[in-house]
């Protein structure tokens, strides 16, 4: 069987990702689609706005036959390690295709990552600028091509990957439907997560056009929103509450950004108040609201780098052809496979996942998130 | 002039407090009353109901002259190690008499204190009993006194603290007046601290006649309780989070107790729950209340030691009596001694006050506890 490999968010699924994952099947003659999907925080480092298991599930009932979860040590990372990790999962399913959306689907991206070796480091260090801006300046330069759509920047980031991880499945960027990315406006049938997610938190209902029923009704029955406000009462005590020394440890924590965290902290009494007090020139927002995760699940730089050195397929769901897929490649897999969390897993292989989970599960009251937990089988 | 201390938490300040104070100096002819009083935590690890510039105004209307807060270090501890630290804060401040309330004032405690020499310690490791239980077994065989109620066995800590660090105060014990510390029903004018607490917590009115005025009006204008329910999403999140390499360096934490607190928490979904279930014959109660706000506080063994070997003396406020005092004594007094925190301070000498202090503030929503805050002066 052919399988084809998708990297997702599905925050949540709504009809351009049915549509996405369909354009897929039909360019590559796939006979099977597998998700790699982000856990319970997305790769900006914020909360889905439904758990793993609904998300998965919405994903099976439209189009998907495998769900896998991606680590956490993977899906909330900077891109080029976002890409490396979502790379190193699929490959390891043995898809031949990955299928991603892109602004631009049409730009030559092998040739874009090409160019990115002669750039120059110094002048990032001279500008004090963030790296992505300054290496979109000199592409420009070079090119007359701006990297400055997030669908644009993460193909970039897998072609690249490919590259260094030498990955073996073929990459095909297609074209993205609908609504921009960041567009806020719900618009019609096709709408940006970004915009669903906003109705909802506004409490409008403009959303049920742009998502298939099984995420309608998902949607509708939210109790607590998984949002930074719920979390950040907990981001600020452990801001005040630890030391110094032991928030340098952090993951991503330099150039004395801790202190920086706990002053802010001391003070501000909402995650927006904080976020934008903290921001400066030298770090975008993306970074700093990962840090704040980081510092949330007390991931440690150490910590880290063993866990994105033990990657693992944990499958979430899967339907029957879902099932006769993974049954075909069983012997082939090299590396370890799980349906269900183990006592030693926990502590061990996936206990990053496992304290996102808790996490989550206390600010939204969801269930459990990943001790006994069976998969999804849709049969 | 010649002071009196008193050693205190004022949980709330009520009438047989305002008795204690009046019998004290009637006792010992002193000019000027001297109140060394817990801050935001209580030596069993508990919230206050009340922060502690509302204790201290409430005190300081109703006979103490100056109150000076009893740093954390010394505050939540068990009683021998609190006993030493109040003995030793009171000392510095040159008073001649501490007045304390005890079920027994007439038992002779110095005699009591000099039997512990020949407690056999031998008993305690075999039975695995509380060291306490284990000492008052033998107590009560060598001399037929049992050192159960409360205020007899901080009494007995105070004599025996005086003897180990050689404080120049003269030690008396009174007779308590009013109903029993743990008793829970109202009982007119005088009322235990813990009956006025639980009558609060239900909603009852029923505690008015046992306090004073200005206790009246603090208690009817509560926004929200201090409570260990209120605390506990943040020691849970904590314990859930915290790797237990790191949970093995809070202070008190030992015999893996680190590992039974993290699996506890993993499924008690309230403090009640998170601390029956914790309990065994091992650890009394308060001992696993206070090594719940240490791991809350992330207070390290080496932090612990650090801070109970630089005691200092906090003035939370004063009248003009007071004010003469602490003038007079000026310039005898070998301990630090200040009234606003600087900034040094908060990340120095006083960062548990000012930790134990924003994490009251969190939960409660009341005011800054320590930036910026003047003493109170009654003039």
């Amino acid at each position: 069987m052919k399988a084809v490999g998708i990297i997702a968010e599905y925050n949540p699924f709504h009809n351009g990702h049915q549509y996405h994952i369909e354009e897929a099947k039909k360019n590559t003659n796939a006979d099977v689609t597998i998700a790699a999907m982000s856990g319970n925080f997305t790769q900006r480092g914020e909360p889905t706005i439904l758990d793993k298991w609904h998300r998965a599930n919405e994903a099976l009932h439209n189009g998907i036959d495998v769900v896998v979860e991606l680590p956490l040590a993977f899906s909330v990372q900077p891109s080029h390690l976002f890409a490396q990790g979502a790379l190193t999962i699929l490959d390891a399913l043995k898809v031949s295709d990955i299928v991603f959306g892109a602004e631009h689907s049409d730009w030559n991206f092998e040739r874009l990552v090409r160019s990115e070796k002669n750039f120059d480091k110094n002048q990032f260090e001279l500008y004090n600028e963030t790296f992505a801006t300054a290496f979109n300046e000199q592409l420009k330069q070079n090119t007359g091509i701006e990297l400055t759509d997030p669908n644009d920047i993460l193909a970039f980031s897998y072609f690249k990957a490919k590259k260094s991880i030498h990955a073996s499945a073929n990459l095909l960027p297609i074209k993205r439907i609908g609504n921009k990315y960041h567009d806020l406006e719900i618009s019609g049938r096709f709408s940006s997560a970004s915009s669903i997610r906003s109705s909802i938190a506004n409490g409008s209902f403009d959303f049920v056009n742009s998502v298939p029923d099984i995420t309608k009704k998902d949607l509708l029955n939210i109790k607590k929103l998984g949002t930074w406000e719920n979390l950040y009462p907990y981001l600020r005590y452990t801001l005040i509450q630890s030391p110094v020394s032991e928030l340098c440890g952090i993951y991503q924590m330099a150039e004395g950004l801790e202190y920086r965290m706990k002053s802010v902290a001391e003070n501000a009494s909402s995650f927006d108040e904080f976020i934008r007090e903290l921001k400066t020139k030298r770090y975008t927002y993306s970074r700093l609201i990962r840090v704040s995760l980081y510092a949330l699940l007390h991931i440690t730089d150490g910590e880290m780098s063993e866990h994105y050195q033990t990657p693992y397929i944990r499958i979430l769901g899967f339907n029957r052809r879902g099932q006769q897929y993974l049954h075909e490649i069983r012997k082939k897999l090299h590396m370890q496979a799980f349906t269900r969390l183990s006592r030693d897993q926990k502590v061990g292989v996936a206990q990053l996942d496992f304290r996102a989970g808790k996490m989550y599960q206390m600010i939204n009251h969801s269930e459990q998130q990943d001790m006994k937990r069976k998969p999804i089988i849709l049969l």
